[in-house]
């Protein structure tokens, strides 16, 4: 079965799936989309993803798949090893929770389109873009350092040593923040947990300028 | 094991929680947070929660989880019945991305912290934010309208004729709505649904109005 992946080199939940698929060690077709060129607003990839949205994963039976989020625990229950959860269920809670505070309280708030929208609807130019990216990118990390930071069960990555879907998201949104050149250096933990992620094979081959549409 | 809710009457997060929390048959204690007053900013409940968000779930042991979609994932994984899920991994993919859809492009940018600084970075009053809010859910409800109508697995529930957690996020998401008064008549399939909802009584229990701390 190939699977592939409708996409964008500079999307966060793009990058997130990637590490995810790399992760899983699967193969993958490679399909990019300009997004500020609407390509993912046509009637052939909206009847794919009624969102408009990237990623979409295409199944090898020509069906569609879409949320980055639902993508992961689709992978991980049709491909459970090795695993992007842990096996206990407070554990997995807390690596879905630290999933969440940054794939629905950074991300839903940061991207193009709530951008474009902030300049519609306010005028808000680059300057005033970069102050709500950059106020989200704080408030949510700075909870997410004090977590990992107290947090026994934190390792070389954000549960254990061992790379989960937290990491994933983790991973992307440090690349996200680039855009808007925040530096990581207030949230020690997350710094030294993106450290070493980044040094890992999966993350690399996901990281948006390792992709074949990146400029 | 007793369970205890910190959470918000009108809190979308919250009534989406409690909706689960009623489907799965499980008691709680309920304990309310005036969010306006800074309840959930003190130094004991960021304790509990580090982002200082409702709902927070306080497990018999004293414990906590955060993240309502997290915390659906725990229930799910610890009181199996009756499921909040599907079984087969496609079907569950699809009911966490209509989840996500909401969860993650309506809400995250409609709760009251982002209102409350669109007012203090762009000077948004009312209108404004009552625009902003009603962007962002026609965005999303016209895609999910889109699904679940075209859509052979929607039932009377948004996945057969079971609920799921998709019921508990687009019910939870229509209650967010009257806010801004926005009706549901362009969306007749999620205006079925909601309605279909809204006659099980783990659905009415969990709603804003009926809550202890409703005003």
């Amino acid at each position: 079965m190939t699977l592939r992946l409708h996409n964008f080199f500079r999307s966060s939940t793009s990058t997130r799936l990637r590490a995810a698929l790399n992760l899983k060690g699967l193969d993958y077709d490679y399909v990019p989309y300009v997004l500020r060129n609407g390509e993912t607003r046509t009637p052939d990839y909206l009847a794919k993803n009624p969102q408009g949205l990237v990623p979409t994963l295409e199944k090898g039976d020509g069906t569609f798949l879409t949320q980055s989020l639902a993508i992961m625990e689709w992978l991980e229950e049709t491909y459970p090893h090795p695993p992007l959860l842990p096996s206990e269920p407070d554990a997995r809670a807390r690596v879905r929770a630290l999933s969440y505070m940054i794939a629905l309280e950074i991300h839903p708030l940061n991207n193009l389109r709530v951008l474009a929208r902030l300049h519609d609807q306010f005028g808000a130019d680059d300057d005033a873009q970069k102050a709500w990216f950059t106020h989200w990118v704080t408030l949510t990390f700075d909870a997410l350092e004090e977590e990992l930071s107290r947090a026994k069960e934190t390792g070389t990555c954000c549960h254990g040593d061992t790379p989960t879907m937290a990491d994933c998201c983790l991973y992307a949104q440090v690349w996200n923040n680039r855009r808007f050149d925040i530096p990581l250096a207030g949230w020690p933990t997350i710094s030294r947990i993106f450290g070493n992620l980044d040094g890992l094979p999966a993350f690399t081959r996901a990281a948006p300028p390792n992709q074949p549409d990146a400029a």
